[in-house]
C-alpha cells in the first residue's frame, strides 16, 4: 500500500513492539464548540452554564467526557501513528481523572503496551495502547487504553 | 431538591437497586451529521467516504465509534435515569462490536449492576451501569459499562 500521505510512515503489525511511543499534536479546546457538544450530545448543566456548574462537583464549566474523548481521537489520527489499515478500535477502558476546561490544550502520549497476534487470521493482530490524554499543566484528563486491529504487511 | 423536569423522577442513591433497567428514546443517525462528526474528530476514510469505505474491515462507510458514544450519551441524558446531580461518569470499559451505519436507529438499554456507597464519604456512592446500545435490527453497536457518581438523599 503506498504512503498516501507522503509523511509519517504507515505502520503494519511487524513494524510494531511494546514500548514503542508517540505523542500527537495539540489542540486548545475552545469554549463556544465545547458548549456546542454539550448542548448536542451531553446537554447537562455543568457542561453549559459555568454558573450552574459552579454548584456541581464539577465545580465550574467543564467539557462532556465524551468531547475530550473525540479530540483525543483527533489527536490520535493526525498525529504520527498511522496504521496502514487505519486506525480501527475494538473497545477499551477509558477514565475521566479530571474535567477538561476551556482554553486547555489538550495533547495524547500514546504507548503500545501489548501485541497478540491472531491465532485464527494470521494475517492480523490485537495491539493494545494506552493513550494519556494531558493538558498544559501535564495534568491527566483522560486515559483510553484501547485495543486496536493491526494487519501483518502483505508478503 | 426540586425535579426541574416535572416530569421523570431525580434519583439519588437511596432510590437505586442492582438490576434496576432504563430504556431510552430512539435516534436515527443523519448521515451528514455522521459524516461531519468524523470529518471534526475522527477522519479516517472509511468513516467520511462510501466508496473508500469498502475496501476496508468496515466494507462501507461506519460511525466513527465516538460517533456512536456521543449519541448513546445524548440517549442516556434525555432518558428516564435521572440522577439528582447529573450524570457524572468517572469512566468505564467500551466496546463496538458492530460499526453503527447511516440510517440506524439506536436505543440504549441500560443496567444498575453494582452499587458501592462510598466508606470515606457517607454522602455519596459508585453506581456501575451497563449500557447496551442497539440498532432497529436489536443488533449491538456498542456497550459501555460505566461508573457513575451519586449521592444519597440530603437529611
Amino acid at each position: 500500500m503506498a504512503d498516501q500521505a507522503g509523511a509519517a510512515p504507515r505502520f503494519y503489525l511487524d513494524d510494531l513492539q511494546v514500548g514503542q511511543r508517540f505523542t500527537s499534536g495539540e489542540y486548545r479546546i475552545d469554549e463556544e464548540r465545547m458548549k456546542a457538544f454539550a448542548a448536542e450530545f451531553d446537554p447537562q448543566p455543568f457542561h453549559l452554564d459555568d454558573e450552574a456548574a459552579r454548584s456541581t462537583v464539577f465545580q465550574g464549566l467543564a467539557a462532556s467526557g465524551w468531547f475530550t474523548a473525540a479530540v483525543a481521537m483527533r489527536l490520535l489520527v493526525q498525529g504520527g501513528f498511522k496504521v496502514a489499515n487505519g486506525l480501527v478500535g475494538l473497545g477499551g477502558e477509558i477514565t475521566w481523572p479530571r474535567p477538561t476546561r476551556a482554553g486547555d490544550v489538550l495533547r495524547v502520549e500514546s504507548e503500545i503496551v501489548e501485541i497478540v497476534p491472531s491465532r485464527s487470521k494470521p494475517t492480523q493482530g490485537i495491539v493494545t495502547m494506552r493513550n494519556t490524554t494531558l493538558n498544559q499543566n501535564d495534568e491527566v484528563a483522560q486515559i483510553f487504553t484501547c485495543k486496536i486491529l493491526v494487519f501483518r504487511r502483505p508478503a
